[in-house]
């Protein structure tokens, strides 16, 4: 009977689940953490411990409680990074504190006075640094948008008015979507039409809003912010605020410090009274942390990711009745896993 | 200064904001929020007390805690549902306990023990109720798949090879998205081609795995579950678990005692020690409970939900910079609010 109360994790589990040999051999169809477990190892890519933030908060009772967060890799928000990186070694949030939990939707911390002086030499980042121009070579993933095809040019000729003019690669919010780097991205595009050959090319690319992410609070338009005020996604992907919100990593290890926290009561979930707020200890740069865990993840252009992504579209396991036959990004988390 | 800290939250609150008569005509575009405050009397439903199943947990400290769940309406998921009405009825709930609480993914409650002796008469439900065939009518919405067109026939030409068969709603998982009845649906298709005509028909409708949605637990097919062990999502849609689990309301009210609890640490989220499961005091239909608080949904018929679904869609109040020009189904939460 421990069946019942187990199946359902098992059916959707996001972390990657214990493999037993025996099971291995009687599954035609692997589940998507199966196809982890199963990786090689020169498919998982070790994580430099300068793209590492480590947030240490308050321990809870004795209970320590770290949040690990991966920085974005190049070419991407990287003017919020560098600001970050001064942040983190001028040692800015410590003393600081977790203000704001917001049911489904974000966790955010920095300084609650407003009035802590930031470090000098912080860079004004520019809006149109909230998504990057497509190149050719950018995206070395052979799988895009649930399909397993290239985010190449995709030329299609137009006979009719009642189709639309490309096909929807699965993202409600771009033209279709990819990995680079181990981080989720959503591409835009372009149309050339030259008699009834019309032409598509990607346009712009940029970060994605899923769970865990971390992003650049802001102030109106044209502010960016600085970097100093960030956030974490602890709900349902709030898509909408991408290309309108740096995004500058994730959450790898310790969401569940900050997503388990009690809800702000406040508007918009801030926490109204001083005590209520989480004291930040530290916030480090991992190549300045002794004894740092070291962290890998799924190289995105490796062939067990793109099987891992099938299967998170299609689950065929065996709990499953009726594969989905699609995926949303925010639904194909990159699997991280710590270094032995 | 004080903005820097609340602008993020304005952009994207899912609950209805407070309106202030002097932002409101300042406003060329209204956010979501807004439009929810400033729909009519007469657009918002009430919800019946015996659709409700309000759920009691040991209070945290002197702080009670309920979580009140709006059961589906018909055709969906009835007979779970007639089962749930039993259990309740038969204050089954009474004493048994939150056993898993998995971060990003769901929060489980049921009998940990597994022995307790269910009700008589509780029906076996087949798995061709995870959906309902579609019938003209049965969506009244205007407003499906991000775009204002009705969920009916869409009949399509077909001249080249390298369109898709029919536009994509917006739904990575459907054919297309709508609501009924307060809730969040996605459609199948089916089509017919004769000659250069093709014809695409709504074929299945199913609710979907957003956050906040309840669901029954099962053990693999062809068990259904009975409706006995419940799970509501606090993570990211795990839509792949459409059309796998049947999905029996969601929750209105109260989830932040439910998705702010400690993670399980054992395999799958479930609590390891008796200690850590949260004791369910009762579980009783609306119409049970003394001194009920009554609820009222935004008719997702009303003109109201179709611009706030927009809204949603295509951000334009003033922290915005790049509408979205899409969103997914369960970026649209159906607004609820406490009968005044």
């Amino acid at each position: 009977m421990f069946k019942k109360l187990t199946l359902l994790a098992c059916a959707a589990s996001i972390a990657a689940l214990p493999v037993h040999a025996q099971d291995k051999e009687k599954k035609e169809f692997p589940a998507p953490g199966e196809i982890v477990a199963a990786a090689k190892a020169q498919e998982w890519v070790a994580i430099a411990p300068s793209d590492l933030l480590v947030m240490d908060l308050a321990p809870l009772g004795e209970k320590p409680r770290r949040a690990v967060i991966q920085l974005m890799p190049a070419p991407f928000s990287q003017g919020w990074i560098g600001n970050i990186r001064k942040l983190a070694a001028a040692k800015w949030w410590d003393g600081t504190s977790i203000n704001r939990v917001q049911d489904n939707y974000v966790v955010q911390w920095g300084d609650a006075t407003e009035k802590k002086a930031l470090p000098e030499g912080l860079a004004v980042v520019p809006e149109s640094e909230y998504s990057t121009r497509f190149a050719p070579g950018l995206i070395p993933s052979q799988w895009v948008g649930g399909m397993r095809q290239p985010p190449v040019t995709v030329v299609s000729r137009r006979h009719g008015n009642l189709y639309p003019e490309a096909p929807n690669l699965g993202d409600p919010y771009g033209y279709a979507y990819s990995f680079v780097g181990g981080f989720p991205l959503s591409l835009s595009r372009t149309e050339s039409v030259n008699g009834t050959e019309r032409t598509i090319t990607p346009d712009r690319i940029w970060p994605t809003h899923c769970y865990g992410m971390v992003g650049v609070g802001r102030n109106l338009s044209p502010d960016t912010g600085t970097g100093a005020e960030l956030y974490t996604v602890i709900g349902h992907a709030p898509r909408h605020l991408d290309r309108n919100i740096a995004l500058v990593g994730r959450v790898i290890e310790g969401i569940e410090h900050l997503s388990s926290l009690p809800r702000g009561t406040g508007p918009l979930g801030f926490y109204e009274k001083e005590e209520e707020r989480v004291p930040i200890l530290s916030v480090r740069l991992g190549n300045e942390v002794p004894d740092l865990q070291l962290y890998e993840y799924l190289s995105t252009e490796s062939a067990s990711f793109a099987a891992y992504a099938d299967a998170r579209a299609n689950r065929r396991d065996p709990f499953f009745i009726k594969p989905a036959g699609g995926a949303d990004i925010c639904n194909i988390p990159v699997p991280v896993r710590r270094k032995q």
